[in-house]
This record gives C-alpha cells, sequence and structure tokens, in this order.
C-alpha cells in the first residue's frame, strides 16, 4: 500500500522485516517443541536458539540464486547456527511456518481492527448523544420526507458499527489457527503434538485438519469482512459528503481541503477519499474468494495475490477506520442549518400524519394518500405553505375542523410528533 | 434465476406470489397490533382479516397507473375488504413491510441452505470414513508431493463445510431481524410496541435501530456468506475435475456427460457447471457491499439490485451444495488408479524422508537437501527408480546403511510411514 | 432477468426458442455448405431443408435422457428427417453450432444496443443545445465552484456516449466470428471451406483460429464495454439524483415515483433503478473477464456462466440505454432554481477570476491565493456578500480600483466571463 | 505495487518524482502557451523557466501546512523562482495538470505494454512455428479429446494476443488525451488555445470537452483492456500447469522452482504467480468502472482509487506480460510425452471418425453415436484397445469391412487424418 493510506502500527505489521520475524518465531517454537519431546538433541535445540538470527540480507543473497524465499530463510537460519542447524526445519514445509506466521499476522492485525472499531464506535456514541434531540429532515430518494434527529443517523451508524466489531471478533476466531502437518498435512515427518504446543506457544488454535495449507475460506473470511467495515465508512462518508453540499451545509469537516484555483472552496476530502478507498478493500475480497480453490494440497496461485491484498486491505481498512474517527470526532454540526432546512418543504412533510387523521376520521386511504399528495404537490409548485392549501380545502373541511388542523403546524409539533419515541430508541442501547 | 438452476423448494420461495404472499403476512399481522393495541378498531382488525385477498392481477392494474407496486398491493388489499380497509398499512411505509417480509425469506432461505450444507457435510463424512486408509498421491503445484489419503482429502471438505454451516447459522441470526418503525425509523406513525408483537409473531427479531430501512451490511453479510459457501464447492469441484482427467482417472462422477461428437467423452459435467456457477454468487456478493451506501434514509438503488441478486445467489447456492451432495455421493473412486498413480514418481516421494534420515545422523541439511533434490531429477530424467539411485551413491553411503536404505522402499512402508497419525486425524472428527 | 426490466425486442433475442432457432439455422447452413462441396448427397441435403423441423418438447424429452441438451436437439432434428438425418450435424462438435449462434445473438444485441446508443446520444445532444446557455453552478465535491451551463454538462454526456457507440461498434467487430472447425479446432472432420460458407451465409467472419470454441477474450471485451456503457449511465442518474434533491431542485424526471407513507414524497426513483442496475452489468463483467481461463481446448465452466450473464447483462444494458433516454427526454429542467441556486454562495464563486486580478497586478500568487480564501470563508461563515469584504479590504485596495471591483460582481457578469467560450465547444460538435 | 512484482521501466513510470516531474513538465508547457498567446509577460515565462526547480521536500513541507498536494507543488515551484512565479499555473486548476500529467502516464505505460505484448507474441509466433507438427492430444473437460499440435495451441495464444495489441492501441488512443480548460471546464481563466498548444507539445489530443476533470470512461477503457490482457496470461499460465502435472508432463518450465521440505519438487510456480497476480488486475478493473459516476463536474472519490489501481495495474500487467515471455521462451516441451500421452486412450480417440464413416455407409446418426461411445467405455472400462472390439462387432461388420477398420488404426493416421489442415491454418498468419 502506498505510504499516503498507511499507519502505524497498523503498516509495521506488514514489512518485510516483520514477516521474517514471525517466520523465525514460529521455527524457534517448533525448535522449542521438537526438543521438548526429545525428536532433536535438546543441546542441538539450545544452541539453535542462542545463535539463531535473523539475517534479511543473506537469505535474500541466497534466494537470488535458488527462486524460493523460504527455503533461502532456513539456510540463512542454518548458517547463523552451524553445524546444529541442520535441525531447524525439521519435518516442517515452509507453509508450516508460513501460514502459521500468516495467522500471526492476520490475529494482530485484527486486534487492531477491533481496537479501531470499538474507537469509532465510541465517537459515534458519544456524538450521537450530543445530538439526540438536534432536528433535521430525513430524507428518502434525496427528497425531504419526515423529521429525524440527526442523534439518530449517528445511532444507526453506531449500531452498524458494534455487529462489525462483533464480524471482527468473529473473523479473528476463524484467523486465529495454525498448523504444523508437514508437506500435505499428514504429520508424516512432524509428529501433532509439535502443532499443539506450538500453537500454544504462540496462542493459536491448531487445525483439526489442513493439507500443506490451511484453507482458504478462512482468509476470505477476514477479507469480506474488511469489506463490510469499509463498506460502512463509505456509508457513513457518502452521507457526509451529501450533508456537506452547499445547498446542504448541515455538516462540515473539521479540517476541509480546499482548491489550487478556487480559493473559496471548503471540501469533504476526507470523506472523498474514504469513500473511493473502499472501493480497494471491496476489490480485495473478491480476490480473497476466489483464492479459495486451490488445486490438490496446495498451489501457489493465491500466493501472490495474497503478498498484495492482505496487507493492503489491512492497512486500507485502519486508515479508514481511523480517519473516520477523527472525521466524526472533529464534524461540525449546523444546528440552525437543519432547522432552516427543515422549513423548505413548506410544510408537506406533515402529510403523513394528516393522512393518518383522514383516514381515522373515515376516509378512503387511497383518497386520502391522492389528496394529501396532490395538495403536497401544488404547496411546492406553488410556493405556498401546506397549511393554507389543507386549511382551504372543502372535502378535508368534512373531516378535519381548523383546531385539528392548526395542531398540525402549531410551533413545537415536529418535535411533539416526530421526536417522541426517540428517548426510547436510545434507551436500547444504555 | 433462469428453470435450469432452480430447485424447489428454494426456488418457490423467490416467486412473485411468495413475495405478495410474504407482504401480506406482514400487513396482517400488523392489523393484529394495532388491534391489540387500540390504535384501529378492533372491528374493522378482524374484518380486515377476515376479508383481505391477495389478488396480483388487480395489484398489476394498479401499479401500471401508480408505478409504484407496494402502494398498488396495499390499494388491492383495501379493496379487497371495503371502507375498513383504509386501515391497512396505518402508520407503516412500505419498506416496513417489504424490508420485514424480505428477512422471512432470508431466514427461510437460509434455513433451506443450512439444511443443504448439512447434508453434504455428512455425505462427506460418511465417504471421508470409507476412504480414511485409501492411500493417494498428495499434489502440490499439480505436482507428485507425498502420500495421503482420499479419506483426509474428503475430511478437509467436511470440515470447511462445517465452518460454513456456522457460517450461515451466523448470517441467519443477523439476517431475521425485522422493522416497523415508520418513513424514517422514529415511530412517529406506528408505536414502537407494534413493531414488538409483529416480530414475535413472524419469529423475528426487532432491529435496535433502523430508518426507512434496514440497514444493508446485513445483507451483505448475507450475500458474501453464501460466496464463501459457493467458493468451497467451486474448490471441491476443481479437485474432482482434475483427478478426473484422463491422465488421472483417480475418480469418476457418477453421471458423466458425453460430447456430440466425440461418442467416447466422459466428462466431469455436473462439477464444470458448479465450478462456473460460483462465479454468479461470488460478482453478486460484491454488488451486495456496493449496496451498503444508501443515502440518507434510504434510496432506492440497491433495491433494483436485490430484486435480482439475493433471488439468484439463494437459488444458485441450493443448486450448488444439493447438486454437489449428489456429485460426492455417486463419485467413483478408482483405487487401484491411485495406487498405480503412487508408483509414477518413482520413489522419489520418499526424499524428504530420507533428508530427515540424513539430517539425524549428522549431514548438513542444505547439502542433504541438495543431494536429494539432485538425485530426484536424476530418476525422472532417467526413468530410474530413486531406490538404485540412493543406494549407489557414495556420499549417502557414508550416513546410511543398506539395511536402512531398504526401509524406505520395503512393502508398506508408505502406509506405516506416511499414514501412521490418520487415525489420530479422524479421532478429532469422533 | 427478471420480467421488469426486460424489454423487447432484445429480451426476445434471449428466449430458449430464439436459441434453439439460431442452432437451426446454423446447422442448415451446414448442411447446404456440405452439399454444395459434395461431403454429403445433395438430395440427403434438400431433404433435411424441407423436413427438418424445431420441435423443442421433443429435445427435451431427449435431454430427459442423454443429459445433453445440444446433443438432444441433433436427434430431434434427425427424428424429423428420417434417415437422411443422420448428415444432420456431420463432423460438428456442438460447439461449431452453439458458438457460432451464441455470435449471431451478440451481433444482434449489439445492433440494438449502438441503436439504443444512438438514440440516447441524439437526445442528450437535443436538450445540450437547448441549454446551452442555461447558467446553472458547477459543483466540485458537491461544493460551489464556478458557473457553467447545462447544456456543457449534457454535451458531456454526448460525448461520453459517442466514445460508447465506438466502443459497441468494436465490441460486434469482435463479436461477428464464426469458428466450423470441429471437435479441437483442426478441421479433421469438417472442412475449412464449408467454415467459409457457412460464415458467408450468415454475415460473420471466420476465425483465424480456434479450438473447440471461439476464445472468450471476444466474450469478455463485450461485457466490459456493456459494463463501461452501464457506467455512463450510471453517471448521469446519479448526477440527477443529486440535482433533483430538495435543496437543489433544479431538475425533475418527468413522472417522479411516489410513497406509501408520505404522499408529499416526488422521486428520481427512475434514476434510482439505473444507478442500482449498472452494478449487476458491473458484476457480470467480472465474471466474464474469469471466463477466459479455459482448461485446454474447452472446459464448460464457463458455459453455466454463460446462460445467465450474457442475456442479463444485454437485457439490462438494452434497459438502461432506453430508460436513461427516456428520462432525459422528458427531464424538467429548473432554470428559474439554477439562477437563484448561483446566489447562494454570496458572490464567492468569483474568487478566483479576482485571484488571476491581483496576480497580475503583481500581488504573489500564495498570498492572493490565501487572502481571497479568507474572506470567502468569512462571508460564508457571516452570511455576507463577498463583495462587501473584497471591498473593503485593504490589502485589495492597494491593487484594485473600485471600479475593477465593481465588474466583477456587475449584472451579466457571469455569462461574459464563464460562458464566454461555450459557443467554441459545442461548435466541435456542429 | 510490492517491489517482487515491479519491473523497470514500468515501475519507474509510477514514482513519486516521476509524477511531479510530469506535472512540472505540463506547467511549463502551459508557461509556454501563455506566454505565446500574451497572457503572461514574455519576460516572466522565460525566468519561470529557467528558475522552475523541482524540490520535492520542500513540496511535502508545504503539503503538511495545507493538506493539499497539488497546491504545495505550485507554491514549492513559485518559491524556486521568486516574484514571477506567480504566473505559475495561471487560470489552471489543479486537474489540467494532474490529468494531462496521467495522460502521458497512460500513454507512456501503454507504449511499455504494447512493447510487452508484441515480444510476447513474437515469441508465441516463433514457438508455434517449431511445433507446428508437434502431435500431442487435444482435452476437452479435461479429458482426451481429439489430436492436435502443440504449435495450434500456442498458435490461438499467438492470435488472442494480436487482439490484445490492437485492444492496448485502442486504449492507448482513447488515453492519450489533455485538458487545460480550467475549474469547471469553460475555459472562463484560461483560454481554449493554451489546451490545443500544451496537448500539440506534449503528443495528446486535446479533449473535446471536460469539466474539472477527463472523464472516466477512458480509464475504465484502459484498466478493462488491462484486465483481459492479464486474462489471457491466466489461460496460458492455467494452461501450463496443467501440462506440466507429474502426470501429464508435457511440458515443463524452464526454471522450475522447489520445496523446502521435499527435495524431489520441481513445481510450475512461474505459472501459478503469474495465475494468481491477475486476480489483482481484474479486481482493479472493477474498481476503475465503479470510479466513472463521479458527482458533479468532480469530486475526489476517483482520487484515492487510482493513485493505487492505476499505478498497480500497469506494473503487475508488465510484470505478467515480460515474465510469460520468458516462461514460453524458456518452456520445455516433452514431444516424447506427447507421442506417449496419445496411446493411453487406447484409440478411443478415433471414434468420430469411425463413426462418420458409419454415417456415410448408412447408419442412423443416433445409433452410431450410441455405439460407438459403448465400446469407447468397454474400453477404457477392460483396458482393450478401441480396434480389437471395433473389429469384433457384428453391426459395425455389416458396415465396414476390416480393411476399412484397419485404416483408421494404421501407422501416421492420426497425422493423415487429424493434422491436414494445419498447413491451412498456419497460413493465414504468414
Amino acid at each position: 500500500m502506498i505510504e499516503r493510506y498507511s499507519l502505524s502500527p497498523m503498516k509495521d505489521l506488514w514489512t518485510e522485516e516483520a514477516k521474517y520475524q514471525r517466520w523465525l518465531r514460529v521455527e524457534l517454537a517448533v525448535n522449542d517443541a521438537l526438543a521438548e519431546l526429545g525428536q532433536i538433541p535438546k543441546d542441538a535445540a539450545k544452541i539453535i536458539k542462542e545463535k539463531a538470527r535473523l539475517n534479511i540480507a543473506r537469505a535474500h543473497e541466497i534466494e537470488a540464486q535458488i527462486s524460493h524465499d523460504f527455503l533461502a530463510f532456513v539456510r540463512s537460519l542454518e548458517e547463523s547456527v552451524g553445524l546444529e542447524g541442520r535441525y531447524i526445519h525439521r519435518g516442517l514445509t515452509s507453509y508450516d511456518a508460513e501460514d502459521t506466521a500468516l495467522s500471526l499476522a492476520l490475529r494482530d492485525g485484527l486486534n487492531f481492527l477491533i481496537g479501531d472499531a470499538k474507537k469509532l464506535a465510541d465517537i459515534l456514541k458519544r456524538r450521537a448523544l450530543e445530538h439526540k434531540k438536534t432536528l433535521m429532515i430525513g430524507r428518502t430518494h434525496g427528497m425531504h420526507a419526515e423529521p429525524i434527529t440527526f442523534g439518530l443517523k449517528l445511532l444507526i451508524w453506531y449500531d452498524e458499527m458494534r455487529r462489525n466489531i462483533k464480524r471482527l471478533e468473529d473473523a479473528r476466531a476463524i484467523a486465529s489457527v495454525g498448523k504444523i502437518s508437514g508437506s500435505v498435512g499428514t504429520y508424516a515427518n512432524v509428529d501433532p503434538e509439535v502443532e499443539r504446543q506450538v500453537c500454544a506457544q504462540l496462542g493459536l488454535e491448531p487445525a483439526n485438519i489442513s493439507n500443506q495449507i490451511l484453507q482458504r475460506d478462512r482468509h476470505a473470511h477476514v477479507l469480506t469482512t474488511l469489506a463490510i467495515c469499509a463498506g460502512t465508512v463509505e456509508k457513513i462518508a457518502t452521507e457526509i459528503r451529501n450533508l456537506h453540499r452547499t445547498e446542504i451545509a448541515e455538516v462540515r469537516e473539521g479540517r476541509p481541503h480546499g482548491s489550487s484555483s478556487m480559493p473559496h472552496k471548503q471540501n469533504p476530502s476526507a470523506c472523498e477519499t474514504l469513500t473511493g478507498l473502499a472501493r480497494i478493500v471491496r476489490a480485495n475480497a473478491l480476490a480473497s474468494i476466489e483464492n479459495m480453490p486451490v488445486w490438490h494440497e496446495q498451489d501457489l496461485t493465491r500466493s501472490s495475490v495474497e503478498r498484495i491484498i492482505i496487507p493492503d486491505s489491512f492497512i486500507v481498512t485502519d486508515y479508514l477506520l481511523k480517519r473516520m474517527a477523527g472525521v466524526i470526532e472533529h464534524l461540525q454540526v449546523n444546528v440552525e442549518r437543519m432547522r432552516a432546512n427543515l422549513e423548505q418543504s413548506l410544510g408537506t412533510i406533515i402529510s403523513q400524519a394528516i393522512l393518518l387523521k383522514l383516514i381515522d376520521k373515515g376516509m378512503a386511504r387511497a383518497q386520502a394518500h391522492d389528496l394529501m399528495g396532490e395538495l403536497s404537490k401544488q404547496a411546492i409548485a406553488q410556493q405556498k405553505p401546506l397549511k393554507s392549501l389543507v386549511s382551504a380545502h372543502p372535502e378535508i373541511k368534512k373531516f378535519l375542523n381548523p383546531t385539528e388542523i392548526d395542531e398540525f403546524f402549531s410551533p413545537g409539533y415536529l418535535e411533539r410528533y416526530h421526536t417522541k419515541h426517540v428517548e426510547t430508541i436510545f434507551a436500547r442501547f444504555a
């Protein structure tokens, strides 16, 4: 992933050095287990533990000759140890170490993301409480619908993030698995007990069964989960971009972004960036599902893909969650403008309340719906308040008296009517 | 979805009639709740319950005039009831009924898929036990690696299917949610208690919070889960296609498929079909994640997509799981051919066992690896048994005596060495 | 594809009957060629031509026995002819007829789409000319930028549609290809001259080389082209949805769509539907690229996918182009509102013009940019016209005199300054 | 893109430095044009040309303050020039330079890819000619079908690569376009003649019309084209992997790749890597189509995506084409094994030839097809040559005499019958 969207500590998890360190960690855990089980001499194991040194430059030199990155790593370790080094990687296939090490990275990466997601959720909840009663127009199809509060909008995102936290935890459980079962998963050359001890030492579950590798439904599960989290961020970002428009102006990014040509511009560029980046995580998720059908006991087609999409998806999702947390934290909310926008539809947003009253008073549903639709259209077309049209309509007068009509357009009606259950909803998240 | 890949009862869940029936079911549950809560007259509710008739033809006539399918449905119901019909859909928005009804379909569809998945898992396990000890070559990169048993291969798929069953159950939990919260989710026109009672009656959980709709991370979760299940089927299908090849011929579809030009052909066409269909489910999953960022409290962009991808993905995944169950059930396993193929690599598949022995006897790892690699290449190139080359090699003789070498190539060695832990692995699934 | 989004004549191209008719057409063209070349008896060929009858019901009966749809079709034909029927399909493989027939459908389908695209382009151009001088605010990042005309916006779409027409024509060229080369493309059982004559009769180019099938880069080329066309429609639809919002209200769908709960709603639902449907075509394009790597001389994995994605993508793209043509045709343009919205930014949209003048008068670029940015922010924050702030600023007064400042805010300035090259741009499309 | 898959000179095109150099190149071309047209003082333009220095470090410092990379670049240039620097970027918006510069990179990148593609095509053709007559079995559904030559297989790939070269050239034409039309494409602040001169100097076509940016159908066209090229490489790679298998062994990568555990392994790892990498280019293509619907005259959502997917797709496609050229160049073809594999199906691959003869002699098609199918199945099941079964069959004896039967199984029959048109096919590519 390009530097611009890479943040520590997530990006540090995916450096080449970090990968080699994880490989070493697994090989040393295997060394411990083999010695413990008496399968290699205890003295040799001790020497390996003392002397084994990561020398990436040397590993690269060997790789240049033998074109196999993991085997080169093993040989460089063996060199650093001397004769006893021959016991390193005993009975293992590369992917015993590589896949187990990858699981460590997935687990740690998911831990970072769970932390990010919780932080974003916390901020969403805090700001939802802050704006629990901040009245604004709800919109469907981009058009004014009926009033909501800005707090409810934030609370929906909070609720979705809670589901994402659960998804990330489930993904972590499915990814935190190791395998030390040899070339084709039979333990022919390495005892199952080694796998058990190594996994225990590393904090992983041993896979129930494996072939040369861990099965890729696990990795697809992780990357589709990240794509759904990215989808949530894209959804929030899109909403903020829409509310940020000059004509709506209900929110503003705390640190908006200008233009090289037009000095007056204040753009929601963080949210634009995040909207776009979600596409990367989504496209990568697709490739991760394509990675599932590996030929026989292993093939390498998924390997080149994973070198790219796994680090990229983790780094970008981390960026998405963290940057969105900053956006929400610093989001400027223009409460007055929200109120002003509510007025723009000239009272037509009350049409449903009147409709229900007409039905209760005995008007047929279809007739009442058509009538209120017609009056609302007139109100907008003629830029007249709906109230005046309703009050003057002979058919409505048959069902509603002036006091009843006045009530719909009286001060505080929107709050009284539309937000009466807001506390109930918030109480569910207490 | 085209008829060819549509099976009952899954396909019946997604007919237009079934959809209207679900809409009716939700509206009647709302009717019950409104009457129970005294928000509409009990008598009227009773009349609605008695008289409300689904008349799809009439609904279509109305839709042709007003271009709104759900509103047309409501009006057709209202007509069937008469004046009391005005209480139908009271305080609701279309999506209160549509999304809650969709959740019913998702839940029922997931129940079918869970049933499919369990059946496939059962068959995989049964055949795994049948072939627990059936020796065959394991392959990596398409090349002979070391022996496995065919039962282990089946057991890996069984294990993966168990994870898929868990995923489907989790998806069902996330999808089995209703919402009766009105146009923008504020309950302004319908009491939260209605939602509670309706969901209880329908066997759904009420959403903690909603706007006009249920949030689309739920649906994306479902469709990505289906795509992962499809990926598992694709993986199994690809493996069978590979083992089915003329040159390998270790398995054969029970009912293979011929050619219009070449009378001798016996093709793995079921598995080819399944491999392809997985792409449909995968592509649809992507569209389902794109559906997440809905503008404001609802927009309709996801609606046209969902009309297509949700039924298609369920119907195709059902087909995938059921058809694969049939393939595994009837799969012909050629045990002799598996044994014969094992011989093709002239003993080179023992190279790792010898390598480890050489290391244990004191040879350096890199030297032993290079040496065994060289001898294996010679064996293949000269089509000579590895044993003869190993026995004659002066360097090896320094470390291994003839008895030790003979042991590697003795009858039953592959079973003794490579399958010694097969029972242990199977025991984990007891 | 579901009926709702299927229009004639496009949908009729993809019925099962139409497919069988194309198969018959190819087989009869082969019959003609074989007779012409003396490879089957002329009399037999004549009888085949007279007697061969499509009987789909009978073909299905046979298919139920032999599980091969094309072979069943051939046998049903043979039955309809009698003994001479044995010369039908002589030397051919199924895909000689199936792939050549598919090319006929692709060509005809592309012809429909080219017609659709030209019609949409024509309407876009006509409405662009109509609104050549209709001034409106240009927006970047959703924020007011500088004035444009609505005609320019339409003309950009017209220009893009012209590129799409070219793409569709290129795709038609690459798809209008036949192959009658036998089971593996060697012409072992059918003379190359047959292919030449059949293709000539059907209006296709013979493929330079084939194996059992035409290579799938051709089909991927077609479906990615459709996805790009769908992307253009999505782009136009998204723009109309944005301009349709209550707060912007610059355009309105001619036949907007209501709500079951809120009588006042007038939603841009056609454009929402089209936005969503583009996702289907895009996802299918991806599957079409996945179809490219067929194993060896043919496998069937792409077959199940193509049965679904090719008809669906053609039918949906046809719907997208036709429905968007209707939307543009009937789009209501609110010229007054466009003008009113221009005023909302209080003159700040002139900031660049002033910036350039300041630079020309000698102010440093960075200073001028910062200054105009600051004043614009103040104008918006304090809701004061930019003019008053500019006029009062001491630093600006050093570079600009009051007459110069007045000029920027004088009546007709936006037209004089921002639309001065509009005729030049339109002239490029004369 | 990670270093492992990045080759020069392609990767050098996408460094940050190269991007800034292109920006500078566009700004200096604008400077020339503005001076030439008398819109800035000629002396100032001369000083700018002499003094303007790229100082990326300084640009980054400014970016850290103002969070706008392009504006920071302009300010750093202005600093390097002094007071006359204020004329830099005069009347331009960032994307006048950024998008025009990106077009330069796309054009140059496509030139590299066209070179790569031609080289790969040349090698394919050369090796096709080399193996024009190398007989091997053609396979459909992974099963033996009828003989082909290895040259035909290579020639099909050559033909597909020729289509790809044409696609890349078309994509280059659509991408080689510049725009210098200002903030919203109206040329309000910069004369259209500047655009004309700048594009002429840079070797680009001026866009007929633009808004703030070039329309993204162009970029989607480029990236889908790359995905199709990647699909071709994936197809070739998949075929080589299949022919490379231990049981088939007809080809071998020139430099196969080993295993850390199993010294005997010789894997087709280059082709595995290439198969996987195609998924990256394909997934990116999808994101590029998603980038098409930009809001209004520009939004930034596509920007973050393009920073990643455009360089990645070019670098990976370059790697795919170059590495595949190496694979084909060094591919070891085992002609003897191809011949040996032909024998494995015991003569059943002649079944169609016999079928046609039986039909010509008067047997009904369905009967002949069923009969030959049955005998072929017996041959495989009993491992007997088809010839013996055909010769002994009473029904066949009625139509064919022993000499006729002998002919089908006589030495050289496969060549005489199946390759008789190979020269004709090759002649089409002379």
